[in-house]
């Protein structure tokens, strides 16, 4: 039997394993990723684990979130992660230099290698035909130490493109299909691999697109074949050499089978406040918009921003609309500048903000009260605008530019009618500008020996982490709903990103959209620990592992909950946090916040089997739990983080 | 005697008094301009006047200040200003347009013209031959009501300019010496007036350069006469109708006289934390640096940005150098594109932010704790960067760049020898692209009856002031020294600026980074009121009112000092807060912190003269203070506020 893409990557990289769905499989990490919001952590990580360089073929260390520097806190977690990369043997990425998975795409992403990253999105660069992983910071330090990486072997999902875009409708689309169809859990423990006739028409910039969202559905990976079209692109990035083919064999099969049919597909829109709400954009077009932005990781080519200044150019968005223009990479902005295509897009009105993740995160550009932003960024959870009471809808390019020309929804192919406008199918320049200056390449292991972290005030160590006690005596101090992501966890935002490189400070915003008196609460009970509560597809999104540090710190000892996104599940275990499922979904009704819950025998009860109860003091009853725990795994929690196990394993060696 | 141009200005717009140092004139204002951060409150203030539509010949608006929208504030603020522009009949200026000062010469800007501005930089418009002064908000909105400006004849202060700047020395120098001969208060009660053959070399954005920090000096405003460079600069703008000739008579003379050899001129540098603590460069070399900023309304010319390009083309900046560029408006945006200068920049490691003022008010790209910020911008007083411990030197363009590419405090003319580079000449392009699509024309006073204003949950209604009672037994709540800068008395900066439309919020930070009880303990005062005790040269600085109207919420009663900066202590007057001096100023010192003042019968002593006795009931001491009120202020302090007064006059009318 032949082997697809997916597994072809993952059998050159298996550590440990086989490949069969649901077994734990370890990989080898050839690559790392980090960006600047969850990478100082990562630093403080690996410095506390003892190994002077990193062990990867390449890692790479961007700063693209927290560009802002409203004060000191930025610009001090700048210097210290420069002065790590120094020191470590990372690339630095300077500020400024755009976001970690298109600049990665164009500089070091390699068809065939394996990457691992602490954002979410890191799956952009299966775009390259390669497996690429988003993780919590933990997991990426682990990495770079050189452990390989732990998994349950996913089922692989082939998805099947055939035909041929309509005009007006681009990459973006295809992946707000498949939302569409699947919703934000559909690809749960999935890598999804796009195959078939339908590739040939799809950029490599375009597969980013779908590989990035890939995350949206809860997908482990997005993978495309590395074909003539990788090649084309890595030569066209000065970078051919990099190419090796990565193809399916003729007789792979999958496991689970989809087939999208392109040239039927129309303008979609995600709907506030999920990525998954898609419908036509028809459905809602004529409502009035206050904001149109274009940029994000979700549409970061030159085609993305070419295609938007095409349709406004020698035209004025309309006098409502905040036109704003995010730039993905230095490259991408200086290539749109020899093109002329930023002076259209300035001209129309744009607003041009500095190469970076700017207002995707809610690091600025925060739109008015109650008023609709269309964006073509990944995501669109409550408050991740920055604004409260927000109302964000998912969009391409080609409906962005379309509506800020309007001011109101529109589907973009009524420009034909409205402006007598034929679809611009916009041409990459043959020779573009290649842009590599403000990447620094580490110094040798020699030169760095001598090297001091620059550590700001901003920038504190972690804390320590008990081990797990025998028995629980703790409240519910907190009970949600489904489909909880680490937005509401721990919000990201620009008052609170500065804080990530420290805890006892980025702690008192835990939960604090969900309810306000979380972190006066959970003080009370930080001594003796609680529990939280919740529905299915607990902790979905971003991969900020402050999710589950923050919480950690503020006293959360037991999580139960109907089910778990796998990457805030992966990070609740790495930091010590006990992470237990309902056996009947129905026990998730009856616990009420502030009941207390006791667990009895618990190191050896989570041990010896996978089965814990849970006694619901307040009510007298008692539900039945589990844990999915690996070996691995329950060690963390018992010894209260994987940092304690790491410690461990450095003093017995040198002991 | 021959007339001067201050003298000509002054003279064709002299509504009352006459042209005699130190006596009160009135005049009549053609133009106004606000930015978005004082101007949300004179919308309001105009709103609260109940007139329809302004009645100068042009007012317009600009959202330059606030465009980082970390939430729905500051796009609220935005919105409510639009629709305000478009009711009252002002030009609306849209985000990410540029500074007010730039866009406001490229546009509006007209020889012989009167100019009143919510920002203290508003004398730049001085460079096309205009009279052009900084005011508080109720200023500017009595001006959009049609009402006369009044301050009093100041001396005009004549500087002969000779000679030519040699290379490597530019207009940001000029004014470095002035600012190095004659600190932050040398200026006071002047408008200073440049002339002479050296004028011929300096083009009219080198003029907005010297005009606009001449704030700095603490002048009124600074004039230069409108001559053929203004035509040609007009011309070049598509305005050449615009133009008419001003210039000073063969035999006119100035009140105070200077003369500068601009060759004998050298680079300068003001160090922190003063624009008056000015050295040459060649004193503070070698010192390394972490951040190099061009832009901002005291370098906004494309001549500033296309000379630092060119400084650095084909070089790369020290990596651990921020590289902040800020384009100052978008025609200048558009143009340097068009030359190719941004992408030179952008090459070498520049940060493209948005047009805007950005970081020069501490709307991000603070610097590092405790390292050296090299910046174009006007000013550095202490915190304004948003880093509490900056270091904030103020320079050329071409220091900024030698220093960005060195990583050190660098004389530019050093890059002779380093690089063997010679001074690069800039030339303005014959032909410049002139973009005025986003300024919004409001429409027909017809058209504009029937909308409403867009007011968000930030945008609140001025708080009502009370008369002034006729006996204050008050504390003295804080005593500060000399030079207190607006600055510090209501910090702007990322957290704060959003708030400029709600008075109750602001007031919290209200004195923060001087004592950080204060707002706590003002509140616990709010209801008797205080006194606040201060050194000379209080409230220097930025225009802002809200560092009168924000401790007048709190309570603020009395302010006694040594001497006032103008705007500021037109400020108090407006909002009821009663500015007295110290006769002696050997008094300020014997007053502490927390003494109890007493002031008996005061409503008919301050009307009756100018002298108030204070008497120390804590120390059993009376110090005799001073006013000088004019009787229209003193009305305004007996009302409470100037708007009581503008309400009453109403009243009356309608009656």
């Amino acid at each position: 039997m032949g082997k697809n893409v997916a597994e072809k990557l993952i059998e050159s990289h298996l550590a440990d394993g086989t490949l069969s769905v649901g077994e734990e499989i370890s990989l080898t990490m050839d690559q790392t990723l980090t960006q600047d919001a969850t990478g100082t952590m990562v630093m403080l990580e690996f410095e506390a684990m003892g190994i002077p360089r990193v062990q990867t073929e390449l890692s790479a260390q961007y700063v693209d979130h927290n560009l802002i520097q409203s004060d000191f806190k930025n610009p001090d977690d700048h210097l210290f992660l420069r002065s790590a990369c120094k020191k470590f043997g990372v690339w630095y990425s300077r500020p400024g230099n755009g976001v970690s998975h298109p600049v990665h795409q164009e500089r070091f992403g390699k068809p065939g290698k394996t990457l691992i990253g602490s954002d979410s999105h890191t799956p952009a660069a299966g775009a390259l035909g390669m497996l690429a992983i988003g993780a919590g910071g933990l997991d990426v330090a682990m990495a770079m130490a050189g452990k390989p990486y732990t998994i349950r072997m996913p089922e692989i999902w082939g998805v099947k493109l055939t035909g041929e875009l309509p005009d007006w409708v681009s990459a973006k689309d295809v992946i707000l299909e498949m939302l569409r169809r699947h919703d934000v859990d559909g690809g749960v423990n999935r890598i999804i691999e796009y195959y078939g006739p339908g590739l040939d028409t799809l950029s490599c910039m375009d597969r980013h697109v779908i590989a990035n969202m890939g995350t949206e559905l809860g997908a482990t990976s997005t993978v495309f074949p590395s074909d003539e079209e990788v090649k084309r692109f890595l030569r066209s990035q000065g970078r051919e050499d990099d190419w090796r083919e990565v193809r399916a064999d003729a007789d792979a099969d999958y496991d689970v089978y989809e087939e999208i049919d392109l040239s039927e597909l129309v303008p979609l829109i995600a709907k506030p406040s999920s990525p998954g709400n898609v419908v036509p954009v028809r459905e809602v077009e004529g409502q009035e918009i206050y904001q149109s932005y274009v940029g994000s990781s979700a549409n970061p080519g030159f085609r993305d921003f070419a295609v938007a200044a095409e349709i406004v150019d020698g035209k004025q968005v309309h006098d409502r609309v905040s036109w704003d223009i995010n730039p993905t990479s230095r490259q991408i902005l200086e290539n749109l500048m020899n093109t002329g295509h930023l002076q259209m897009l300035t001209r129309s009105g744009g607003r041009i903000h500095q190469a970076g993740c700017n207002g995707c995160i809610g690091m600025g550009q925060a739109p008015a009260t109650g008023r609709i932003a269309l964006r073509t960024v990944p995501r669109n959870f409550p408050g991740r605008s920055g604004t409260k009471e927000d109302a964000v809808y998912l969009v391409s390019p080609e409906t962005a530019a379309a509506s800020a020309l309007t001011g109101k929804i529109t589907d973009p192919r009524d420009l034909e009618e409205i402006y007598g406008m034929s679809y611009p199918h916009v041409q990459e320049p043959e020779e573009i500008t290649i842009n590599t200056d403000q990447l620094v390449e580490p110094p040798s292991a020699e030169e760095a020996e001598d090297l001091e972290l620059e550590k700001g005030p901003n920038v504190v160590s972690l804390p320590e982490f008990a081990p797990l006690p025998d028995a629980l005596d703790v409240p519910v101090l907190l009970k949600v709903g489904d489909d909880v992501s680490t937005d509401e966890i721990m919000p990201a935002g620009s008052r609170i990103l500065p804080y990530r490189s420290n805890i006892p400070e980025i702690s008192k915003f835990v939960f604090e959209q969900v309810d306000e008196t979380f972190y006066d609460r959970a003080m009370e009970h930080q001594e003796n620990g609680f529990a939280i509560v919740a529905g299915s597809n607990y902790g979905q999104g971003s991969s900020r592992e402050h999710a589950a540090i923050a919480p950690r710190y503020l006293g959360t000892r037991v999580k139960i909950v109907e089910s778990f996104a796998r990457i805030h599940r992966q990070n609740l275990a790495n930091f010590g946090i006990l992470p237990l499922m309902f056996k009947d979904p129905a026990d998730h009704e009856k616990i009420e916040q502030g009941d207390t819950l006791q667990l009895r025998n618990l190191r050896e009860t989570i041990q010896d089997g996978s089965t814990v109860e849970v006694y619901n003091a307040t009510k007298d009853e008692t539900y039945v739990t589990e844990h999915d725990l690996s070996e691995r795994e329950l060690e963390m929690v018992l010894e209260g983080s994987q940092i304690s196990v790491v410690k461990k394993e450095f003093t017995d060696a040198r002991a």
